[in-house]
């Protein structure tokens, strides 16, 4: 699985002030762990985590949107220090509106990161729709930005990347674990 | 590991109104995950469970027929609104013909995956033979369609698209989630 | 990673009765899965456990011989009716003698897989030694047999297959599943 | 994913009495596995661990230096006998320095493998800095051995190997189960 961007994904990557995460299949590999009692574990990714506190540390915003409702997700979200987040959505677009309004945004200023077709309706409203490797075919094909690599194997660091270094930010992060 | 598909498997993938699944290297990745108690958990994939949902919403039946019990399985049959399963099967085939009789359905409506010898007798008689990429080359070499993606990583999802598709029900599924 | 055999591997196969497995990164994964009270799981494979259960039908014996203790271990060599099994082994020759002397074994009638050095003083004395494709290269090296899938993904079930094939034995077995 | 290697990582080794290992993506896949009360587990590698039991019998010291606090990590520390480990660290330079002056090394005595820009500092001080394959491109691209394995798939195994065998080391350890 390959990495594809349209031609104008580094012009939209330098508008962005926020990124919006779906769950599984982005920030997790995709998996759902079930355990006697139900879903037992989510697996997240160390790399990611890593990409999403120097993306604050920049003064960028983070969100999380996602259909299912789990624990361990809160967990997650709160190791990340990422508040913004709504579980349990059916139709995205509330949950984007709602965000979107409150931070006083704009389409333009907006990222997310889908991998399937629940994802779509605001995947066409972002400035910079981006998809892991493994993404379903529909979703890939109207990204932006499609990692090259997959869901919970580095795919959220690399578009955290990606629009970093379209906005000249990359080099000062580096730089500071280099002096 | 790559697909492969008889020639006729697009005609046959059209008559198809239910769709039965081996679970452990179909529905799982094919791990067995064994605590201290036996086993802890099993890994599905959501994207899979995604694909289960459309097909379920576009009217298309679902049933599930293991060899093997747990508690697991049954979490995630009811998270999936699978309703039709049989679990602790020796010989498949009886479940089969049960669950055939039930719906009213012949052979060439139902189509099954299954990745092992013992998914082998029910294969032989179902109208659409399917397999993950990491099926036995027993089975494999029996299979109408074999799958490009592997047992847990979206097998499930690619086979219930061929139907999908080979039945003209993918487009607008598509587009739902467009307008 | 590649699977390779050495010129003889076919007849040394022929002569099997008993296979012993080696188990992390054999039977399992390699993943050493550590909860906060310690190793929390392991990962063996389905396909796997099949292939076992085919093998014992077709009147061969299995063994297991571990340097580690586990109840995950217990667990599984109970679901797999092995009950020949040695842990905490800190030389493997001792309890691979006395396996073959209880069982009035040559050497020659056993194999024996295993994936790390600790292994490598039974491969010597075995009629056929193999390996997982993910073995460590000095074991590789020394293996008359090297799968083509990796421990826990499917190495065992291919090496037994091999030895089964070489016995006349895999043709009737899958034919119990055609008829 | 490939190895490399600069010209002069062999003479490098040969001067190594001690390394240090990060946890996350280098000891363990870079998985965060999150139950419902927190991190459920870390996958660890069995090849590895074994590596780290030859390396310490060989004379050679072994420590660890983390910026994330886990139960797991102690756990699996002590199965492998890392008594020097530092959990918690934001800047990893004040537990290096301290670690080198405690047991009287030199920074050209000392390897360090580390996967992302957090391990950048100390490995700018190291006489060898390593990283798995799957490491961030900025760390691959200033660290004197990539491994051709990833981070918990065998990465540090890869990495003892190279230096035990610029040691001359190696051989005999083998020879230890051939005899």
């Amino acid at each position: 699985m390959e990495g594809a961007r349209t031609v104008d994904a580094f012009g939209r990557a330098q508008k962005i002030r926020m990124i919006i995460f779906d769950v599984d299949g982005v920030l997790t590999d995709g998996g759902v762990y079930i355990g006697a009692e139900g879903e037992l574990f989510k697996a997240f990714n160390i790399k990611d985590g890593m990409g999403i506190a120097l993306w604050q540390r920049a003064g960028l915003k983070t969100a999380i949107i996602t259909g299912r409702t789990s624990k361990m997700l809160e967990q997650r979200a709160a190791e990340l220090h990422i508040t913004e987040f709504r579980q349990g959505c059916i139709d995205k677009r509330d949950a984007y509106k709602e965000i979107k309004e409150k931070h006083s945004l704009t389409d333009e200023e907006i990222a997310y990161i889908g991998d399937d077709l629940i994802d779509l309706p605001v995947m066409l409203q972002v400035g910079l729709a981006a998809a892991p490797a493994d993404a379903v075919v529909d979703v890939r094909d109207r990204a932006h930005f499609v990692a090259c690599k997959t869901g919970g194997h580095g795919a959220v660091r690399e578009v955290l990347e990606f629009i970093m270094k379209s906005q000249g930010l990359w080099r000062d992060i580096v730089n500071t674990f280099l002096s």
